[in-house]
């Protein structure tokens, strides 16, 4: 049985049972985390920390007792017997129940408050022999720095993608690559590795920022530039990042192939040295 | 005690509850639509459906009794007591609850239908006397004729115009005005009635489509052109429209007075139209 966090409690995930006045249901009005355990610890959570007070700042919601996340995300690893195993937390908090309107529901109301863990299947075969990617057009909106809820493009652009045989939807706007539909996207092009600088178009992956960090000082030369579209054929490696996949090589985007078409060599070694990090911190 | 709808049952909406699993929840991964009651019947019922099932094709929801809605409209109207009073009836129709993966269930699961209504107020001061709206450089996604649950970014410019004192945020994407958080906008140049064309950059509103439709009946002359934000000053009158606003009247955008400061003449000729077809309902 599944046991999870709701506004204060442990309990039963199936006993939890969601308003339909919920702002997160009705408008979307709400942020998200996945954390995720490596039979030990967290990796980067004051990352998420940080990122999951930002998003909550940009919508102005109000979780008082934020900074017990830590310690739910634990407890609900201890309590579904997860502790020696890898494992992700979700964490959810919407604006809370209230009649429905457009604007903020006044007075305040208290946020709903979610969290569940569960144990996790790395995908070692795409680590491996790395992945296929489509391109597509950048639909979501202009605050893509945020970590919202409002996921209805993502989902329906990777759809799209698993539909044609790819692992991820990379967008392009305005003839710039920006990110996956659920991961940043890097390239190494002349012998340096480019990826989307931060802003309102992509979101500030925490694997995406340990990467950077991993890379610099692996003295490999980083640009934190957004890659043209019509560049990408000089790219000799790619790879996408994110909580589930880390570190995942890319050896094909929309259609061509990347390098000689294997995960390449700074892939590696980026993607060695955060496996040693995230070994590490099993001791 | 409110009785609502949700999957195939009439129950008090207060024993309404949603799974934390559902895609509505998790992923904005759904659609609705607002019907008005008018003391007798819903107001352009065939219109709602019509984008109802726009909407759901969009997303590939699959709920196979849609048809059913407007006796579940009609229902809700009995059993709430509100077949005298003006009304409304919310529906939404997400994707359904699975295990959380941004692809959709593999095989399919069962929407979830969730409907309920209330007793309407018209806001007649606002449709008297005009309203005083803000702008705001569009921040939505590429698809806004999709009538998706997807709300956060109108939620929050909702709430930001309501901070400053306005009635409503109307946007512009590429220096044109599209529309507004939730209504469609016109306006008056020249003589002409101006508003943005159906594209992927508007909702198709069903008040937009009526009024359309009742000023072409009128002999007013309609322009489905996108108004460039710096044309604006030339307008003599503006109006917003949608199933609870109906058709009223816009006084001043971003800080510029419309026209006299007062409601127009073709705004009236229009609202006086309008409001003649929704009272000729009743009989």
């Amino acid at each position: 049985m599944n046991i999870a966090y709701y506004n204060g409690k442990f309990l039963p995930k199936d006993e939890i049972r969601i308003s339909p006045d919920d702002r997160g249901f009705l408008f979307a009005d709400g942020v998200y985390e996945v954390v995720r355990w490596y039979n030990g610890f967290f990796y980067d959570m004051p990352g998420h920390m940080t990122r999951l007070g930002n998003s909550m700042r940009e919508l102005r919601l109000q979780w008082t007792d934020s900074g017990s996340f830590p310690s739910i995300a634990e407890e609900l690893i201890k309590k579904n017997d997860l502790a020696g195993t890898p494992a992700m937390v979700y964490l959810q908090v919407t604006r809370g129940a209230a009649r429905r309107t457009h604007h903020f529901p006044s007075p305040g109301i208290d946020p709903t408050v979610y969290s569940y863990a569960w144990g996790f299947e790395p995908d070692t075969e795409s680590k491996e022999k790395g992945i296929k990617v489509m391109l597509k057009e950048e639909l979501r909106w202009s605050r893509c720095n945020i970590k919202s809820i409002a996921l209805l493009p993502n989902t329906l652009s990777y759809q799209e993608a698993t539909e044609f045989g790819y692992k991820e939807c990379i967008f392009v706007r305005n003839r710039l690559i920006t990110e996956g539909s659920h991961s940043n996207f890097f390239a190494v092009i002349d012998g340096a590795l480019y990826t989307h600088p931060e802003s309102n178009n992509i979101l500030s992956g925490i694997t995406r920022n340990n990467v950077l960090r991993i890379a610099a000082e692996a003295e490999i030369r980083v640009r934190e530039e957004a890659i043209p579209e019509n560049k990408l054929r000089f790219a000799t490696e790619a790879f996408i990042t994110n909580t589930s996949a880390e570190v995942t090589p890319v050896i094909e985007v929309g259609g061509n192939t990347i390098g000689t078409g294997a995960p390449g060599a700074l892939t590696k070694i980026i993607s060695d040295r955060f496996a040693s990090e995230t070994s590490a911190l099993r001791r």
